[in-house]
């Protein structure tokens, strides 16, 4: 076996350890094997954030026979101090020979461990399966390069782009099929964000009802000025509850961020998303359609400050899937936004 | 070979020879085929209403072969004289001793051939393959059923359900691919309908722009009572069109029944849709949903009378097809309209 299938079976293996990690934190998941010969001496995985790191347990499995050994990891070790020490000269003072790693870290402030590890005299490689690794955290990839989380905006409608019907009354313009997708898809993100008006109006709780319930449930996100009634069901202590009296979406986004989340689940309504359309602050878009008219009442968005056909604004379809009556779409913005 | 798939041979070619007919017509696309012995003596099929019927010209092929014969008909001969005499009868004079039919007569006015020739003791079967023929005529069927032509509602809109900018501006909502498709589907209607408003928004030319032309263009109709410009491009010379004064659908589809139109194609406006939706005139929806969105301006449709989301007007999602960047989604009423 020649080298890069070796090194690529074995940063496969560290992959599926990654794996293991919690999809939602706010710290990537990470896997990592110590290969001695052509033994595996050691394998670890970051559990997350407050957790060793997956060098760090790696290392712990391998002990002395680290010395001397190859030592995979999805991603490169970091050089910082936060909650554990930095990995790089962890895998320094074990008598790691070489390090082979996919993604480079995209942290400003992790990053460096390459050249920490060059300094000390280990061989290192990086890049093979770089998309592979960085597959594995999207969000918190992109939100360590944007220094904001990733936005997804999901709504839903009737064909004429109805949220709700005159009256306010918007349960259930889709069936269950997709009203399980969303909480499906919901369990993904660090928050879920909504603005006053729509807790007002419908007085949603927020919550991740699935059967399989994510490790901590995400931060319910509740975005304007107005007050909203104790009684409110996103006060309710089924997840954590943060309220934002800002209406700029790049300060929501900034203290959303300062509390490392990573992937932001945006639900309307309309006016607020019209807010982080207008900022170009959406990445993403799942539009949930019912084949259904009502004719009246208030759609998804409005307000985008648009007044003629030329300033339309395109996404890019990417997927199309039908969900029992209804249908579910995926978009992404045509070109890079502001 | 037995009868039954002997029979099934003869009545798929006369199928076959039916849609040499014009696809758009008052009359429905019929083939006739007479065989004696095993040998087909005479083909015919129908070329539009003012032309022969299949049967007489099979039967004109045919000669004195026609003597003690079967004759094969996609549709049950007619009993009736209008432009020209009765198809039955033909049969029975020419001296066919058998009559094998697809698709039982709809027309309350033409029915009752099958009975002319039983009673001139010529052995008559009917609904073999019979499915296949309706299906040929599934308009003119559908008409002659309900004294009235097929409505397909054609609608473009954006994700949040807009049919034009804040402006009125809606060149081009959707895209190049998409718009060939909507040429390609006026060219099987009879006639396509606008509201007044709609001439004067858009001055729409309502005319059939494809590389395989209609034998004649759809009957354009401007429906409502406000006066329209001798200018406006409807009333160019590319195609006949008719201004109906009444607002009131069943009116409109009546007088379209009398002129023996088959099939409306209704694009719009919001007003002129809302008021075909509401006396439950539709009986197929055709909307292009472009991956974009507006925030402002008038929707597809506006007005349907619906107060809460209990009397959300569902669809049943017959197909979702892409065209280029846009979607096509085909969709049915779920249960039969007054």
């Amino acid at each position: 076996m020649d080298t890069r299938s070796r090194d690529e079976t074995f940063l496969l293996r560290a992959l599926e350890l990654a794996q293991r990690g919690p999809a939602v934190d706010a710290n990537p998941r990470v896997g990592c094997v110590v290969v001695a010969g052509d033994s595996v001496v050691g394998e670890g995985w970051h559990d997350g954030a407050g957790t060793a790191h997956a060098e760090v347990m790696a290392l712990g499995a391998a002990g002395d026979r680290a010395r001397g050994a190859t030592a995979y990891a999805t991603l490169e070790p970091c050089a910082h101090v936060s909650r554990t020490g930095p990995c790089a000269e962890a895998l320094v003072e074990a008598g790691v020979r070489r390090v082979v790693y996919a993604q480079s870290d995209p942290n400003p402030a992790a990053r460096g461990g390459a050249a920490v590890l060059r300094d000390a005299d280990v061989e290192v490689s990086g890049g093979l399966l770089a998309a592979e690794a960085a597959a594995l955290n999207a969000h918190w990839t992109f939100a360590v390069e944007h220094e904001r989380p990733y936005v997804t905006w999901k709504f839903a409608a009737t064909l004429d782009g109805r949220s709700a019907a005159a009256d306010g009354s918007s349960r259930w313009i889709t069936g269950a099929q997709a009203r399980a997708d969303v909480h499906r898809l919901r369990a993904g993100a660090g928050a879920l964000v909504v603005g006053t008006g729509t807790v007002l109006a419908d007085d949603p709780a927020l919550t991740v009802r699935t059967p399989d319930a994510p490790r901590r449930p995400p931060t319910r996100v509740v975005v304007g000025e107005r007050e909203i009634p104790a009684t409110a069901m996103v006060l309710d202590d089924a997840a954590p509850t943060v309220q934002l009296h800002s209406h700029d979406p790049h300060l929501v986004l900034k203290q959303l961020h300062a509390q490392e989340i990573r992937h932001v689940w945006l639900e309307g309504g309309p006016t607020l998303a019209a807010a982080f359309l207008r900022a170009g602050l959406v990445d993403e878009v799942v539009a949930y359609l019912a084949p259904a008219l009502l004719g009246d009442g208030p759609t998804a968005v409005a307000g985008l400050g648009i007044g003629s056909i030329d300033g339309i604004r395109r996404f890019q379809l990417t997927e199309v899937t039908r969900l029992g009556d209804d249908l579910r779409l995926l978009l992404h913005p045509t070109t890079k936004e502001a």
